[in-house]
């Protein structure tokens, strides 16, 4: 699969090497491709990815993953042109400056904002709730980390399943896209632990099932 | 341990079972000791439980577990009269009539509004983010479900820590009492699997370490 990824910090980077090493095909949308920044992330992917504007990923993928921070995600989406039938995986939480809370919510939340944005195009959220250090890498003692998602499109939340499956974690559907409410708590969570309670990244959530 | 349960519903009377069966005391505090339902949570438990007011629930325990609905939190609590330096145990979520949302939050929680309440109580956050229906029984398939709590005060949680575990749940201290603001969330989504998704009761969050 084509995939557009905007943004090439610690999730896209993470996400375009999982991705690229199951074999799809990946271009990170950036506002400079030439930044040294850019340069970097590429590199770090053995040059085997391309860059370009957030226009021209878009257009190349058939999916599109954002990552770019939670501030900059409406202009992100907003440079894309024209994102009918795409799948937009929204990839943020919308984060308050010293990483305590979140700026959007509780009866709303970043996914249906950036469905809002993101006209036409079929918006699952995913990726969240576990740190970039840990895709590719969600082996815990045995037990795979889950890869929570929500989204209101049958045929775009396959397509996310299987990409949630790619980066090793276990895809467990939690429903409609409003429940990206929920979601980024839960992404909150894991930061607060990891950030605010000094934990680091090694650990993630999972739901039992019997 | 002498425990008091303000409630005898569902989490209150599964409370009651799991720490009588573990050798604590408890006494229900209800707005009627000779209500059908009351007596119908008595008997349920062999009788071997007493009830009373929430003034006499509240005198007797060390610690005081809330296990009302959230809309009568606030007069349970301060019909319980001086809780200066118990540990008050807030099982409540506050939950929209619909079951579909949370009517406190982002930037508040149950959990604080209770300890405002309860004044001079050392407030606890737990038992919130499961069925009461797996409390005792929360193996599965091997793996025991987290029992997720977080308050301010480091004594307050040593208990509930115990309690938890009484409960056959793996206890996970998340912090301060603020992040009751990110387990009330956490539980919402519990709930909206169980309720919204249809999925029943037989699941549970764990948080994975490595």
């Amino acid at each position: 699969m084509r995939i557009g990824i905007l943004g090439a910090g610690n999730v896209g980077g993470a996400l375009a090497r999982v991705w690229k090493g199951k074999g799809h095909e990946v271009m990170f949308g950036v506002p400079d491709a030439r930044s040294e920044r850019t340069e970097k992330a590429v590199a770090a992917l053995g040059g085997a990815v391309r860059a370009g504007t957030n226009a021209e990923a878009a257009a190349f993928g058939e999916t599109i993953a954002l990552t770019v921070p939670w501030p900059a995600a409406r202009q992100a989406i907003e440079s894309c042109g024209n994102l009918a039938g795409k799948v937009q995986i929204d990839c943020t939480n919308p984060l308050a400056a010293d990483l305590k809370g979140l700026t959007v919510g509780p009866n709303t939340s970043a996914g249906e904002q950036v469905a809002g944005w993101a006209r036409g195009a079929r918006v699952v959220k995913a990726f969240n709730t576990i740190g970039a250090g840990n895709l590719g890498r969600a082996d815990f003692a045995g037990l795979a980390a889950d890869g929570f998602y929500c989204g209101d499109d049958a045929a775009a939340k396959a397509i996310a399943k299987g990409l949630i499956a790619d980066a090793g974690l276990n895809p467990v559907d939690v429903g409609p896209l409003r429940n990206a409410r929920l979601l980024e708590p839960l992404a909150m969570l894991w930061i607060d632990l990891a950030v605010n309670q000094g934990w680091g990244i090694n650990h993630a959530f999972k739901l039992l099932r019997r």
